[in-house]
């Protein structure tokens, strides 16, 4: 069937009726490369708008869909492309939306009607949301808070993590004292009260970070148990979890790699944790691991494997 | 030609010679589904070692490569495959990378000799840069520093552009005051050195953001130009764009959303911008754009189409 080109409808959204296809669920916001016609482009389901009850053809509520389900959505594109209704032409009208990072196609569908600008309702209602963030980065936002003496492999297996979780397609950002020291908390001094606003500021930072989708790891001493109690109320304890690296003073004294712990034996560096400060060990960190028993690649296996379950 | 399985090699890392067939160029880190043999899983390159002049067959020095070059590099995977070198067995030791966006096979290789762990340099020597960050992400990171009068819509602009950037497959964070003043800044009021001090950890944040290769989007009135300038050193010349929203005061007074502007003309709110604290209007701001002459959206259509040239 031929059809004229001024039937068809120039227009970045739409109402449309989807079968939804993937295992995952769909929630509203979630990014996709959508096909229809000859056009493969990026889009997103805005809004459900509701589920069809395939028996008695109800209409339903719903914030996200599963497997086998239907239900009808707007959905933008990020240009302007050229369709029809199905019901016009079914050609035109009907389309899949592809998963950016599976390739598979996770849901078919026909495009019921336009949505014209004037009438764009769509965008105004629903903002990006953490959610959403990260769904579009396909997994759940963590921050991995590792612990530990000056000296004890904190940074080392902090990184080693950061490149095993984006070797495997994660989205991730380490915050140490490299990028946190000279920047955000440069106006911060080592007394008592610049450590706890050192700890709280680092804590904030991982819950925006969390917000944008990303798994964060910091590698901080953070000695004090109040303070990483109070960065557990901050980042939230669903997303939070302490990874204690306890190998013990005498190991991190003997690799001294910065030769800290001579300069705080001479009483140069004071309030120095483990020497001339306390370090209030973790009595119920989610992960506990002593790199002075393994290699840092077996270290790093077995936090990975432990992380697991939070994933 | 069957092959015994006990000649099969079983490790994660291994080092290839590649054909690099994208036209984007490959940068060290970058992250790839490897398809070898029958299995399908995460991979990066972590190193790429030499390039080969295809006429002399000289190995020249390369951190990136282009189209059609051929390089040696080391792969990383997620998990173990089981593989072996090409040259003892032409399947089992040929691989396509596939990219994770587009999903377009980037590249051919032939693995030459599996790295074992115990001589995995490769981990060791690379970290997980800002620019690997971004280049998983496929974008530039950018901080779009939105700045403007108490309603002339900043915020709606900023959330209208997050919408569109996400909608393309961009991903962002929006920094406003909702998720700033309560979290990371809720220990400063608003005395003048407060003021500067919230800027800059605005700006910090961003440039973190941006190291994690997130294009970040904040809506802060922002008035001083010192601390815009201060702003644009912390996060970086050629990642900061800044959007005066130049809304006229009489317009954003008339829309007086929140009722400030009445109760700052009662004397009720000192030091409130525009009324009884100044605005220092950029003079060189990149992108200029006054809500009051036209809709939302189509503010949203001329920044979005003033911002192509900084992505």
């Amino acid at each position: 069937m031929l059809v004229k080109d001024t039937e068809l409808i120039v227009s970045s959204m739409f109402t449309a009726v989807i079968l939804w296809m993937d295992d995952s669920e769909l929630t509203q916001g979630k990014n996709f490369l959508v096909k229809i016609g000859t056009k493969l482009i990026s889009a997103a389901v805005m809004d459900i708008k509701y589920r069809i009850d395939i028996h008695t053809g109800e209409h339903l509520a719903a914030t996200r869909l599963y497997k086998n389900e239907i239900a009808v959505c707007d959905i933008a594109a990020a240009e302007e492309i050229v369709y029809d209704t199905f019901q016009k032409h079914k050609g035109a009208g009907s389309f899949i939306l592809i998963d950016r990072v599976t390739n598979m196609t996770s849901a078919c569908g026909v495009v019921e009607h336009s949505l014209r600008r004037s009438e764009n309702i769509v965008w105004q209602k629903l903002d990006i949301t953490r959610e959403i963030r990260a769904g579009r980065m396909g997994q759940k936002p963590l921050t991995l808070w590792f612990t530990g003496l000056s000296g004890s492999g904190k940074s080392a297996l902090a990184n080693e993590l950061e490149k095993r979780l984006s070797v495997a397609g994660r989205y991730t950002m380490l915050l140490d004292g490299d990028n946190i020291r000279m920047g955000l908390n440069k106006n911060l001094g080592f007394e008592p009260e610049d450590r706890i606003e050192n700890i709280r500021r680092i804590a904030e930072v991982a819950r925006l970070m969390n917000d944008a989708g990303l798994i964060v790891l910091t590698a901080f001493i953070s000695p004090f148990a109040g303070d990483r109690q109070n960065a557990r109320n901050i980042v939230g304890e669903t997303n939070f979890v302490e990874i204690y690296v306890s190998t013990p003073l005498e190991e991190c004294e003997r690799r001294d790699a910065k030769g800290l712990y001579q300069k705080a034996r001479e009483g140069r560096i004071p309030n120095f944790t483990g020497i001339s400060s306390p370090y209030e060990a973790p009595k119920n960190a989610d992960i506990v691991i002593d790199t002075s028993r393994q290699s840092l690649e077996e270290s790093a296996d077995l936090v990975l494997q432990a992380l697991e379950k939070y994933m």
